[in-house]
């Protein structure tokens, strides 16, 4: 099995300026092409460690992926350091990737320095990823054997040259075949969904793995993964056991691999051909956003109201004083007052409403922070749920907005 | 100076299943009593390369911390190596945390296995550091001179436990103080900049060390940290510094450490004794949902409206039906009409108004994806910029959003 090390590079790493997410993404990227990762490793912006650290990698993994150390400014050493490992000092300039910086250069209507001209440098002995993205390039060098890659710390940069370099470890290297699946839950807690399908997962195959992959804002994701003697790894066999684990979680799956609790509505609703608006309190426009990351989305989703002030529910959505007076801003009442008031706002026909407490003030004994209350309104339908969440005030906003979404999600889905 | 190395532990972070956010956090503390931090590490669940990683870490760094590796099921390996390493196979019993594992086990309602009994058995060296927030407790050795630490990798186990850590350093050893001071930049390319401060940058001591941190949503960060011979770090020297610094920059400063845009449009607002609401187009909410996260916000943010579609820019937000057929509603025109019709819904005295193309489609010649127009509109100031991005839909919708409550920021503070 091959196997890979991760160096990030930056002093901002190691005084804690920044959670380095990048050997993560890497890590579970190299993961389902059935690279074994052994090591993470961080180091400064330091010539000397920076070498002696990749130096070490090339003895220990037949893969080293470095990110990090390669912007315009003047603490960026790493490509000094991968001339001399890669055993030229001599630069060569790639001219595609200038391409690239004289455009991105050109449209950000900034002038082209020579420190962005010297980001098309590269050492002679490297193979040049092409960087879209952003103006410093990936590099790919062959060291004894070894597949050394150099990568942008930018982490969409990153991710962007990362399909490039999976598909030379696949092309250079004999990977190994795996097969895996990924089902979506949203709203059993991880440790609940481990005993409801534990008989399931007890009766699969030596060579097939589950593994849980749990998010507070995204669910649990169930990956079944199937290492070697892929033989018994059939599409019968997979589709039988898939079917039997619908059959054990039910609605709390709501998609399959990439899939989104919001993919999945905007989905639902194209295929109905209907509307969408929202009306927001405590999520505060986080809703709106998420949907409007979906491209092509404006084709269902309409628009919102973020009726952070209670004036604003009354004046705005029509929600009727006496209904804020008696039951409060958070309240099934207001909420469902609020999404018909989107409704008509918008002339939709659905609608999502949120008011809660978000923390970290605000709350009471009858109503703690972490208190949701969400209505949604459809054709005919009204549908309401409470829920209580114990985050500070950021999670709270992000994991209101999931059960919104989802409550919106089992709506349709169970039409 | 004092020099520390991070291992962290487990096989959840080779694959990618986490992002591993403890190294962050311990490097931040260690940081600010003035502990140099030169190397993170992460390593599966593996005797071996547990114990050659602490061995080479121990003739690295005079501090070296472990996390992980010390649940019920796997404690057997690292606390194994760790006596080895310290130079005793033999285990002792620590009353105290076994006392502390009882009355978790109580007030769980389960019962006390001899799993959970062994957690309190430590290799016979070590100084433990007892852990009331679980079961298994923290370890220091001294070995070689060096202070070796062991915790469990659950954060806020090991969050608890980093108080008596740094605790047992400052008593134990010297430590050194460090400066650092990080102001925050928005609108100026990372390159640029670089270019702007060459000479100041060139001018600085030789134990001052400038590092730039470019996050495409919150501009570039200036980091200036001074290492030991600390006598040359005055008061004065300091303030001149950032004084000649804020005369070369100028205005695309927008605040230090932790300030972020929107704190500081916060801030100001609030001195002022005026509010904001926001018609977002483009941004779908994300900008009101960026104000949303600022606890305490309502008392300047009163709501926004997201107008995705055209007829609620006409119909909520009183956007003239000529505006819309004549300039488009990606337009200077089409902004300020939005923001005058936000000021006037909700009554408040400042507006941010964006529309644009976010992408993938919906761009042309004349108005191509990553196009943005937005307006501010406050007592008696209307202000508007354009400005073309080129980024994915995700990202321009976050630039999008940054560079809007920046002209907002710029605006309020050139008042």
């Amino acid at each position: 099995m091959l196997t890979a090390s991760i160096l990030t590079i930056g002093d901002e790493i190691l005084i804690g300026q920044i959670v380095d997410s990048n050997k993560s993404y890497i890590s579970g990227l190299l993961n389902l092409i059935g690279v074994k990762v052994i090591s993470h490793q961080s180091t400064g912006d330091d010539e000397f460690t920076i070498e002696s650290s990749i130096v070490k990698l090339l003895k220990e993994s037949d893969i080293i992926i470095v990110t990090g150390g390669l912007g315009p400014t003047k603490d960026d050493i790493t490509k000094k350091v991968l001339g001399k490992i890669s055993g030229s000092n001599d630069f060569k300039l790639d001219k595609k990737q200038l391409e690239i910086i004289k455009a991105i250069c050109l449209k950000r209507g900034i002038e082209l320095s020579s420190l962005n001209k010297d980001q098309a440098l590269v050492p002679e002995k490297c193979t040049v990823l092409e960087n879209t993205q952003g103006t410093a390039p990936g590099m790919m060098f062959e060291i004894n054997g070894r597949l050394l890659f150099s990568l942008p710390g930018v982490p969409y940069e990153m991710q962007y040259l990362m399909k490039e370099v999976l598909n030379k470890i696949s092309s250079l290297r004999q990977t190994e075949t795996i097969f895996h699946k990924t089902i979506n839950t949203f709203g059993i807690p991880e440790s609940e969904l481990a005993t409801k399908i534990s008989a399931w997962e007890d009766s699969l195959p030596f060579n097939y793995k589950l593994a849980y992959l749990p998010n507070p804002a995204r669910g649990v994701k169930l990956r079944l993964s199937v290492y070697q003697g892929v033989d018994n790894c059939t599409p019968d066999k997979v589709k039988q056991l898939f079917t039997q684990l619908y059959s054990i979680i039910g609605d709390s799956i709501y998609g399959e691999e990439e899939e989104t609790l919001e993919s999945v509505v905007f989905q639902s609703l194209t295929k109905r051909g209907e509307t969408l608006s929202i009306a927001e309190s405590c999520t505060g426009g986080e809703i709106s956003s998420i949907f409007t990351t979906l491209p092509g989305v404006s084709s269902v989703f309409k628009g919102g109201v973020v009726a952070y002030d209670n004036k604003a529910k009354i004046n705005i959505l029509g929600v009727s004083k006496s209904i804020i007076e008696e039951s409060g801003a958070v309240s099934e009442e207001c909420v469902v007052a609020m999404a018909e008031g989107a409704k008509r706002l918008f002339g939709t026909d659905w609608a999502i409403a949120t008011s809660g407490i978000a923390g970290p003030s605000g709350g009471s004994e009858e109503k703690p922070v972490g208190t949701l209350w969400v209505a949604i309104s459809g054709p005919g339908i009204t549908t309401t749920n409470k829920a209580i969440f114990s985050g500070d005030r950021e999670r709270n906003i992000i994991r209101f907005s999931s059960a919104s979404i989802n409550l919106l999600r089992k709506a349709l889905q169970n039409l």
